[in-house]
C-alpha cells in the first residue's frame, strides 16, 4: 500500500511503498478515508519532534484521520463502520493513564503519538488499530471525520478550564480565541455554540479567507497588529474565556490581562525556548486580586472525542467547506502541505467514502 | 469602647475611644475576644490598602476576629456563641455575589473588607455584624478562634486549585507551600493532614522558630538560598500542588517548574508592579504539555470559614501554642504588631473567653 512519510535525513513528505499492516488479536483494520495536515505535522516534517520509531528511518505522518473498518478481526465494529482513531498509544503494554482512559494525562514516556512520536501515523491507504482506540462516528460526518480530533483537543482544553472554575457560579458570555489558524476557526465555531459573544485575533490584514469564516460565524475579528491581547478589554470587553491556539509565548501571560473576573485562559500552543519580560507583578496580582486562573491543556482523552463528534455534528456544512480548503488525492498530496494565506485547513484524501 | 485604629495621616495605630456601637435589625452584637494580626494588617497601616470608611478620617484595624455574642438582637445566635465573622460585606445593599454566599468571587467595588477597604474592622471591644456574616465555632477554639479567618483563606485557594484538577483521576501526594509567614505554616499543617509529603520554603538560616514548627509538623524545610524554587525537583521531587503565599511575583511564574506533571500552583501573594524577565517560551510549554494549572484566589465564603472551623479543630495545642507567638492584652498592643524574627503569629487580647 501507499503511505505518506518522512525520512530521518528528508526535510519533504514522500509516497512510499510498506506492506498492508495485519490487524493482531484485538485490533481492527482501517482503510483510511481522508488525513488531516496541520502544524504539528509541520514539526513533525522539519525534525521538531524527532522520535522515528524504534529502528525505522521513516515515519509515517498523519495523526487527524477518519476510515472505513475493513476487518473488523472480531473486536465489536462492523466492516463498513466509519471511525476516527486517537493518537495516544502506550509505549510498552499499558499504563495507569491508558487503562483510565486518560492518555492525554500520561507524563513524557508514558505515551507515544501516532504520526508525531514513537508510532507511524494514520496517512496510508490502511492502518490497523487496537478497538478501544477507535471512535466511531455517524457516516453523516465521515466526510470531515478529520476534524474530530482537532476539535477533540479544544474539548479536552475546555473542559479542563471550565472545571476550574466549578468551585462557584460562573456563567461564561464571552470568549476570546488567540489565534485564527485552523484550530482557531474551529474553536470559535464551537464556543459559538455556548457563548454569547466570541472574538478571535490573528495579525492578517483584509481581505483574508479566515477573517470571513470568522464574521460568517458571527464572531468579531480582532486585529492583534491594531489590538494587542492587553489592549482588548478596553477596546472591547474583557472576556470570561481565553483559548490561546498561537504557540506565541507572550500570549500565554497577556491572556491574564484580557480577563475578566474570574476567568480563566487554556493555554495550548507550544512555543520554542525564550526568554522576555513581563510585567510580572501585575499579572501575578491580578491572577490573584481576581481569582484568575491558566489552564495548560495537551491531547485528548477518549471521551473528548465523543465530545467533538457530538460538538461537529452541530456545526454546518457551510462552516466546513468554509474551514477546509483544500482535500486532495495521493497523487496530488504535496499541495496539502502548502501553508499560505489562502490555505485554512486540508486534507489528503486516500480512499472517497462509499455508503454500503 | 476602646479599639485600635490608624489615622489618615499615621503612620502607627493608635488606641482610640468609639462608641460602642449599637446592632441595625439583623444584627447581633459581638463581645470581641482576640483579633489576629497579619501583613495585610501592616499593608493598610502602611497605607497600601487605602480606602477608609467614607466620611471618616481613621479606620479600626483587625480582620481575623473571634468574639462572643454580647446580645443576638433577635438572630438566631444565644448570648455566650463563640463567633468568628467574615470579612467583606456588600457596599450598597447585597449583590449577587454576596446572595449566593460567594462575596469572595465579588470584583472590585462589590466589596468593601472589614479593617481593610470602606469598612471599620473588628480591634475593638465590640462590634457588630449581620447575622449572615458571623460564623459559631465550637467553644473549644474560641483561644485560637482568629485562625479561623486565615485558614479560611487556604480552604478557598485549595479548593479552588483542586477544583481545576476535577476533570480527570488526580491524586496529590505531595505540596510545596511558598513561604514561611504565619500563613504558610498555618497551611503546612493544614496539609499535612491530607498529603504525604509536604515541603516549606522560606530565606531562613537556622537556628529559626518558624523552622522548628515546619520540622515538628514533619514536613520539610527548603532553603531559598540553598534551593530556588526551580531547583525544588532535582534537590526533593517534582510536588503535586504548589501554594504560594509569599508576594515574590517571580515565584509565581517559577512555581510552573517545580510542578510535576497534571500539578497546579495556588496564587495567593499580592505583590506590587515589577517587570522582570522570565523563560516565558519554557515555562508556557510546561504549562501546556505537562497539562499543568495557575490559580489565582483571594479572599474566602462563609463555607470555607465553616471548613476552616474543621480544619483546625483537626490541629494540635502545641501547633497553635508554637504558631501563635504572641498574645498581648490592649495595653501592650504595640508588641503585636512587632514583626521581627522571634514573631510568628500575634493577636491582640480584648477579653480572655469564659464559659458561661
Amino acid at each position: 500500500m501507499k503511505a505518506i512519510a518522512v525520512y530521518e535525513d528528508g526535510t519533504e513528505p514522500v509516497v512510499i511503498e510498506k506492506p498492508r499492516p495485519e490487524p493482531e488479536a484485538g485490533e481492527a483494520l482501517v482503510r483510511t478515508l481522508r488525513v488531516g495536515v496541520d502544524g504539528t505535522d509541520h514539526e513533525v516534517i522539519a525534525g521538531g519532534h524527532g522520535g522515528r520509531p524504534d529502528g525505522e528511518d521513516h515515519m509515517v505522518l498523519g495523526h487527524e484521520a477518519v476510515g472505513v473498518v475493513e476487518d473488523p478481526n472480531d473486536t465489536p465494529f462492523e466492516v463498513g463502520d466509519v471511525v476516527v482513531p486517537t493518537v495516544r498509544r502506550p509505549p510498552n503494554g499499558a499504563n495507569e493513564y491508558f487503562a483510565r482512559g486518560e492518555p492525554d494525562m500520561a507524563p513524557d514516556g508514558e505515551y507515544h503519538e501516532r504520526g508525531i512520536v514513537g508510532a507511524h501515523g494514520f496517512m496510508a491507504e490502511y492502518f490497523t488499530s487496537p478497538a478501544e482506540f477507535l471512535v466511531e462516528i455517524p457516516p453523516e460526518l465521515a466526510e470531515w471525520g478529520f476534524l474530530v480530533e482537532p476539535a477533540s483537543i479544544t474539548e479536552k482544553a475546555v473542559e479542563h478550564a471550565f472545571a476550574s472554575r466549578s468551585a462557584f457560579h460562573w456563567e461564561p458570555d464571552s470568549a476570546l480565541v488567540l489565534g485564527n489558524g485552523s484550530l482557531g476557526l474551529l474553536t470559535v465555531a464551537m464556543l459559538d455554540a455556548d457563548l454569547e459573544r466570541v472574538y478571535c485575533l490573528g495579525r492578517r490584514e483584509r481581505p483574508d479567507p479566515t477573517i470571513d469564516v470568522i464574521e460568517s460565524l458571527g464572531a468579531t475579528y480582532v486585529n492583534s497588529n491594531d489590538t494587542p491581547v492587553p489592549a482588548i478589554p478596553d477596546a472591547h470587553e474583557p472576556v470570561d474565556f481565553v483559548y490561546e491556539a498561537t504557540g506565541y509565548a507572550p500570549h500565554a501571560f497577556e491572556s491574564i490581562e484580557a480577563l475578566a473576573p474570574n476567568g480563566v485562559a487554556a493555554l495550548l500552543g507550544v512555543p520554542g525556548d525564550w526568554e522576555f519580560e513581563i510585567e510580572g507583578g501585575r499579572l501575578h496580582r491580578e491572577l490573584v486580586l481576581h481569582n484568575k486562573a491558566l489552564v495548560g491543556s495537551v491531547n485528548s482523552g477518549y471521551e473528548h472525542f465523543e465530545s467533538a463528534v457530538e460538538s461537529l455534528s452541530g456545526l454546518s456544512e457551510a462552516f466546513f467547506a468554509d474551514l477546509v480548503t483544500g482535500v486532495y488525492p495521493l497523487s496530488e498530496f504535496e499541495a496539502a502541505f502548502v501553508d499560505d494565506d489562502t490555505t485554512i485547513k486540508t486534507a489528503v484524501e486516500f480512499a472517497a467514502y462509499e455508503e454500503r
